[in-house]
């Protein structure tokens, strides 16, 4: 996997897998970064992949980078007592900390076959150098959280972030019940100016939905959509919502569901799936962070996804597929990129699987497989902007720096 | 890991955790299969063991070891529909590729820390050779299931199936919907008079219920109990049991919760887990079939138990450490062998996690990392009766067996 040239060709693809289609023993050129042709055609370096299954990369739309210190700190409590909980440890985590932990998030995102992630942290900027050192395309910004930081405050950093390569500037805004309406009106106005999107949580538990009622007379996504926001975020969670407030969802960029965390922190509901799909809201999926999670895997997370679904409907119309599509197609989709699929003109963010790790390897239950089989164990590399990058080298990188955290965490 | 000495110590262990304790850096010697001593004694060779993690080996409480082949065949219908299809391609699948699935299904269960596990399938003899060649242990036998078997000629079988060192002849019967009644009272009497127990699908799915209130006036759990059997049981799935059956259940060998399995066919309802734990039944885990899961992996297992309770509860009373116990401690009691715990007299049956894959690695964090975080890929090997097992040695065996798989899969 040495290859770096500008122009090469993965040669013989065991099979090629997106949520359009499965090939066989195909060729993918590769030029400047994007796809350029799939099929027989061979151009530059030459790269054996018959032992190989390749997807496009996954995104994780989902994910507070920084919190890697925090996994395992505390799992036993609803959503609000959590929060607090968390709040205990944060109030003095260092910068070094957040970095260490998103540097280290990236690294195992990477390791699990994910190309692009949305983050929701303090430390954006971090975040930016991360995507260049690692070739990881990411949305971040700051936050809009009342209790911490003046609006005017983000605000102001917000304007130091630019877009580059791999990084894309987003407004995030932490949820309906930490900000005042007047920082949501604020917040969609910045994102208006910088032409770009909001990342929020959003109906996540039973306490938010009849306390925003009680506050505004509406239902979160409700409320969001008065004030014009819906058309421009990436709503988190949303398992309590109301069937009519799909429809508002429609227009947004992004619908993301946590099934993981929402079990683990109790909050129930049901983020409803398929009349998401049905509506055609575009339907993403994020770990969350490894407080809540605590894993990072979004190979993981597809699984969870259609059980909870099936667990909920008492039937099985969730299929692998969708969730397939969720990570990779849609993924792309929320971020504005032209991305998650292998096709002509689309940007080379692959993962690369090991065929003998997804068995029986037959055509026709390779997605199956994928979903509800593997384990980070069966990827070997991404493919970010057309470069290759090594698992075990991503391996490597990620030692040291657990390493490195376990010894800042054994003084704390 | 070269050491086969009758007496060696695993000097240094990072961490012992079982469900009692967690120690720090301390040393486990092993004399004859069995566990001597914990402590800081060293005897015979020594094994410096300063990067791992011990804990005691898993028990996968229910296995269909023989379904490999039907991975990813069929996904998507609930139970009914879905045991027909799984017929159509079972009533052509011949010996050779039944064996084959139980050996990759041994391989992997062996490289995700189990060390024993409970099988219903169709070929118990071969299992019994498994045990022998890969030292872990299994719970087997030949199946009741009137439709295909005379109750007479499986008691014949069963009757040639010895107990080894590795291997326990146990009675299988399907559920109470694919046998008779005087199936079942013979199962009894066999279970009786071999001394051992009974391993049985029990109200899986609504219409199981529905159906056996009907034909016999009881509910499945009280219908056993009636004709003497929960004492005798590992009760498998019951998802759909009624508060006071509960309590029939304080007696049987084992109750096992297969939580992957029972949502992604979406047969909804909800083991007590917790009930269950109050009432001191024996709460066992197992991941199913690989038609139905379709991982084998009790470590994803222990994370989807908790996230399912949480999930029908409201509530986080379901904890890390319920999982962990139940895969451990209660699985070797449900075996009836003294295992399950790092402890003097115990069987030296261990699972070895890399240390480097379990972080924040803080002493009060492990459990938790263990349960949400790790994957198979933290597991570096097993110990089986003392023997050590490298899990470099497994994957490397299970690359040959799955080639022969999807050799014989794709001429079919």
């Amino acid at each position: 996997m040495e290859i770096q040239n500008k122009t090469y060709t993965l040669r013989n693809c065991r099979f090629l897998v997106d949520s359009e289609k499965i090939m066989e023993n195909s060729n993918i050129v590769i030029n400047n970064g994007l796809i350029e042709s799939i099929g027989k055609e061979i151009e530059g370096d030459e790269l054996d992949c018959s032992k190989w299954i390749i997807t496009p990369g996954f995104v994780n739309s989902h994910v507070h980078s920084a919190m890697i210190p925090l996994r395992g700190y505390y799992d036993d409590a609803e959503l609000t007592e959590w929060l607090n909980k968390m709040w205990e440890f944060e109030k003095s985590m260092q910068r070094e900390l957040m970095k260490l932990g998103s540097e280290i998030s990236v690294l195992e995102m990477l390791s699990s076959g994910t190309t692009a992630f949305v983050d929701m942290y303090f430390n954006p900027d971090d975040i930016e150098k991360l995507t260049e050192k690692y070739e990881i395309k990411a949305a971040a910004g700051y936050t809009f959280l009342d209790s911490l930081f003046s609006p005017e405050e983000v605000e102001e950093k917000q304007y130091q972030l630019k877009k580059c390569k791999n990084f894309f500037p987003i407004v995030n805004v932490h949820s309906v019940y930490s900000v005042e309406e007047k920082t949501l009106i604020r917040a969609k106005e910045l994102a208006e100016k910088t032409s770009t999107w909001i990342h929020i949580h959003v109906s996540e538990t039973r306490k938010e939905i009849f306390d925003n009622k009680k506050k505004t007379g509406k239902f979160p996504v409700e409320y969001l959509h008065d004030l014009g926001l819906t058309r421009l975020v990436n709503a988190v969670h949303l398992g309590w919502i109301a069937n009519w407030e799909i429809d508002y969802l429609k227009e947004a960029k992004g619908a993301t569901h946590c099934p993981t965390s929402n079990m683990k922190l109790a909050t129930a509901g049901a983020y409803p799936f398929y009349e998401m799909l049905t509506k055609g809201v575009n339907v993403t999926l994020g770990t969350d962070g490894a407080a809540s999670n605590n894993s990072l895997d979004i190979i993981r997370e597809m699984k969870t996804a259609v059980l909870l679904q099936r667990h909920s409907y008492w039937d099985t119309r969730v299929k692998a597929l969708d969730v397939f599509k969720a990570v990779t197609e849609n993924g792309y989709k929320l971020l504005g990129i032209k991305g998650g699929k292998i096709k002509e003109g689309y940007i080379a963010d692959l993962a690369i699987f090991d065929s003998s790790s997804i068995y029986p390897l037959l055509k026709d239950r390779i997605i199956s497989n994928i979903v509800y089989f593997a384990t980070s164990e069966a990827i070997v590399g991404t493919i970010n902007n057309g470069k290759i990058t090594k698992k075990d080298y991503i391996l490597d990188k990620k030692k040291k720096l657990v390493n490195k955290l376990n010894e800042l965490l054994n003084k704390i």
